[in-house]
């Protein structure tokens, strides 16, 4: 049993440090001509001199005559003077070259026309006045720009106008990556992936990073688990002589062996691991002057991987400050415990509640690309810290605009197929709103109204006694709130079970079954107190129960784990099991609701959304989905209503 | 003597929802299926729901080995329990598929290896510990993205990982481009102007713009001041249905007459005028579902009208929040009136002085591209306000990240031209550092200090009492404030005249003959005061001097009046004719000096900037520029000390 042991992590600052401290910058990028309206978001390689003024002569910045200013000097309000065309003034335009001999002009507004050659003026002009002067904006020979400067769409027009054509630039980096590994499927072939393989996408992750950091970007053909192969490839690589060749892992260990092993093979490692999470697993290397990559295959470790490590040094090699997100102060609503010693990089979800940003952290997992795509934000819990409590205010890196976070409804609670439809809704209106959703079940979505972290929450909470929906809980968790709920729909809920249903699963009483496997909700889930209050109803000992213990967050987890055949069957809603083409077993219908505190309901956006509810455009597509009742839906509930 | 009339202004808001009003957006931008690796930045048109499920298996999340968790809820610290490999146990890598009827990892560093059949662990692990579950990151058919949403490099991975390998999004907008003007030169054919003509540069401004856009842009060739050829390029455009035509106005007011006319022709004219300065001249018009744009000539209006008005609809186009620069609070360095109903878009310097961003407000004129590329932010002073006194603070939009603005030095005063020698070589310095240098005269430079709105000074103030350079000055105007007084170098000063000195001028007295024509710069300026030492020395009385109240700002602008022919000879450095290719009449050698206030003297950056003034390779730079003498560059001067 080999494994991969890291001699010494660093801090990342150290690893950039380290790295840095062994290159000679001068020498990494060499310096090429090109045109110049081609050479946005280059770097001067010299200083540029003007070759040529601008403007190249005087010219009238008004429409108005042009004048000889001290043949104005008489003119006074009251006792206007009169000047005879061509010999006193002559007619000028804006941008048109002021005639010889005069030194000024006088606007139109101000000249009164007596007659085809006379005009009169009742104020004097004094010299230059309204003339843009030659060289007034670029004189040949001054510096236009310095070197190491990165151009601008302005330098672009300042040095066309300074008759420069083509500057002296640095060369763009270029990045090459190798992507590994005996499971890795390519996805130029469009394949469709078997259990067991991984469609390869790190690749086009850091392709487009590398569209907004402006460098050149190769992928090379996918390489098995071999190491004979890899060596081929970096060859090949090093050959092109890019500034930095990346070793994409494939997910195995085996594959990042050979890594570390064929970077020591044409260089030398640098860095084996630094003190983050996720992006523990990254390497540096040296190979002349190009620098080495091993990068996790997890593609939220490869992002950190990228964004921490190859981009500042790209930055550096080329002179630019690195390009930093703007930032906000946001409060976390839920405790984040962080392992002493590593950085870690928390994606957050984050909406404007009230006056304060709210960030709630998504799942943590290094393979999860979807906590980026979801994510508005970056949490970065420093390395000594032990984690951060709820409430803790933190600054967040923001991955949208500040002002798209106040275009965002923070929705807190059990998982709805529906709510994907929503937020996909709310996307086509003509000022788009941004659903964000977390699913932490009902119950933590009344938390989170608790908390003032959420502007809704999804609830489908069951009181068997007053056998009414939210409302007990409401009074119990939340006294004295003003809550307003609001349908969503009236859902199906029942057995997802494989297609064809082969175990013959009829009902509850079948979960004891020696031969069925069952999957759960977590606890908190209104689905996973539907269930518990069934089994009580029925008189079923929940431990009998194989695979009770192990929990999934929401239906569509339940759903595939049913497909992929790991489990008979789970409790869920007929759209998880109807999307993935299973079969179902209905138990009990259930509504669900939003749960909106009525200062929120008053918001614009919020208002949005309930009219949106209660579009029958938006209710055919509810019902579309199959497993729902829309006889309430955008309806605002009372206590006592139950299923209406 | 016809002329432009604006028939109605409007505040750029207004003009905006004007011409939003009158545009159905669904119908401007159609679909289009793109390869997924390649719609970065582009916009969903539709819904995106996941078509493979990522990962496709359940898995190893560590290095480590794969067991029922139910077989091992025996093992406790001090009492470990042992499990057969094959039976109880399999090794298992990081990302391999976790073998069938196990559901547990644990972790390598947690199992003790007895030998190759048998380990140990000392806790239990829990059902799903340490396994990356299917489905996890992505469950196929759920929504991976909502219509409307802007892709972002973490988006193209999930998209690859969920099995999208075409993306459908909207079209990018295009825009197309016709230069006119009979005086405008086409910058493809790199033309040497001549009096008159203007190198074509707006077009490149704006295509630069384009790409960070990541818009379509297409220039066409430039069209001369001729209605039926403005009118057949138009025609010619409009069949390529870009979403915007723009219309570049030459410099002359005529050529905007036919833009009118022209956009009347295919369409119609909404906003003829906006209440902005620069940028008023800009028109807005529709012709079928295309834009119609006639942007202003001068480089700064044209700015404004791509920035102000063709981006937001740009981006309203495609339901993007328009990109916002990050701001900043400053506090401006001098007043600056402003028009009543007008926006005025301020460009100014910024610099971080102490504690606060300071803002040196630089020249106004539209014409003034430089006025861009020397800006480190734009001030926007609202339609309703008058202007800003001194000290005022307001917000500035930033056009440099808040990073960079910590490594500006603010350098106010008296201009020379080693200072473009020293901007150049700090920007070569490991840690670039940007020398940012506004001219106001040697006094405006000692008013800056006084007012702390600068890093330091550049001043060449002759004292004929003392004999001595700067220190009376500081005396009288900074009394009691410690100002270290380097020398930067000794200059020539001298009059400029043309090459072969045509007039034959040997000194001062000759600027009183009447075919002599003089500029002069403008109150406060160093040589200024130097001239007017050495006419009340001579008896010279100015009033004679013909062209002594015309003012430059700078030994360049002196210059490039010579050269062209505009005035006979100005006062100046020696280095200023010399880049020019101008005779020199030497008059007086004088010393220029950098004032740096004690405490700045003691920053990390300005001991940066001593040190290179310091060395040896730093002298042979300005030594080489001719007129100048570094026998006390870099050296700390002491009152009285004169030409050393």
């Amino acid at each position: 049993m080999s494994r991969n042991v890291y001699l010494r992590t660093l801090p990342i600052s150290d690893a950039l440090e380290l790295v840095m401290s062994r290159l000679d910058r001068d020498a990494l990028l060499s310096a090429e001509r090109i045109p110049t309206h081609e050479a946005l978001g280059r770097i001067t390689a010299e200083p540029i001199y003007a070759k040529a003024s601008s403007p190249t002569y005087h010219s009238a910045a008004m429409d108005g005559i042009a004048v000889r200013a001290e043949q104005t000097f008489a003119a006074r309000e009251g006792r206007s003077l009169e000047l005879v065309r061509d010999r006193d003034y002559l007619p000028v335009n804006t941008g048109e070259p002021l005639p010889e001999e005069f030194d000024a002009v006088i606007m139109i507004e101000h000249v009164q026309e007596l007659d085809q050659n006379t005009a009169a003026i009742e104020a004097p002009a004094f010299p230059w006045q309204h003339v843009r002067r030659i060289g007034e904006d670029i004189v040949a020979t001054e510096l236009l720009l310095p070197q190491n400067h990165r151009l601008s769409p302005y330098d672009i027009g300042a040095l066309l106008s300074g008759g420069i054509f083509e500057v002296p630039v640095r060369t763009r980096p270029h990045i090459i990556f190798i992507p590994t590994g005996d499971e890795v499927l390519d996805f130029t072939r469009r394949p469709e992936p078997k259990p067991g393989e991984v469609i390869e996408s790190n690749s086009q992750v850091l392709a487009a990073m590398a569209r907004l950091w402006d460098v050149r970007f190769t992928r090379m053909d996918p390489v098995p688990d071999d190491a004979e192969a890899l060596r081929r490839a970096v060859e090949q690589g090093l050959a092109q002589k890019p500034q930095a060749l990346v070793i994409g892992a494939g997910s195995s260990a085996g594959s990042r062996d050979y890594t570390r092993q064929t970077m020591e093979r044409f260089g030398e490692v640098l860095v084996h691991g630094i003190d983050a999470m996720p992006g523990k697993p990254s390497l540096i290397g040296l190979a002349g002057e190009t620098l080495l990559f091993g990068a996790p295959g997890y593609p939220v470790s490869s992002v950190v991987c990228f964004e921490q490590l190859l981009e500042p040094l790209l930055a550096w090699m080329q002179r630019m400050e690195p390009k930093r997100r703007p930032r906000v102060s946001v409060e976390l609503t839920r405790k984040v415990p962080s392992k002493l010693g590593q950085e870690e990089f928390l994606r957050v979800s984050i909406g404007k509640v009230g006056s304060k940003y709210v960030a709630t952290p998504l799942p943590r997992g290094a393979g999860l690309i979807t906590s980026l795509t979801r994510a508005q934000g970056v949490v970065r819990i420093p390395a000594h810290s032990e984690g951060k409590n709820t409430g803790s205010s933190v600054p967040a890196e923001l991955l949208v605009s500040e002002p798209e976070l106040g275009r965002i409804l923070v929705c807190v609670g059990s998982h709805d197929n529906t709510l994907d439809l929503l937020a996909n809704e709310l996307m086509g209106l003509k000022r788009p709103l941004t659903l964000s959703s977390t699913h932490v079940g009902s119950m933590g979505g009344l938390l989170a109204l608790q908390n003032d972290s959420a502007h809704l929450a999804g609830a489908h909470l069951y009181d068997p006694v007053s056998r009414d929906y939210n409302f007990p809980f409401l009074e119990k968790h939340l006294p004295g709130r003003q809550i307003r709920v609001v349908n969503l729909a009236i859902r199906q809920q029942g057995l997802i079970v494989a297609r064809g249903n082969p175990k013959s699963i009829e009902g509850l009483r079948d979960l004891v079954r020696e031969d069925v496997r069952f999957i759960n909700r977590q606890r908190g889930a209104g689905t996973r107190i539907l269930l518990d209050d069934e089994l009580e109803r029925n008189g079923i000992d929940p431990q009998q129960i194989a695979g009770y213990e192990q929990e999934e967050y929401t239906h569509m987890a339940i759903a595939v784990n049913v497909q992929s055949g790991v489990v008979d069957c789970g409790m869920g809603i007929y759209a998880a099991a109807q999307a993935l083409g299973l079969d179902f077993v209905p138990l009990a219908r259930e509504r669900y609701d939003l749960l909106i505190p009525e200062e929120q309901a008053r918001e614009e956006a919020m208002q949005t959304l309930l009219n949106l509810l209660r579009s029958d455009a938006f209710k055919e597509k509810i019902a579309a989905l199959g497993g729902y009742e829309v006889g309430l839906t955008g309806e605002v509930m009372s206590p006592g209503t139950g299923l209406g």
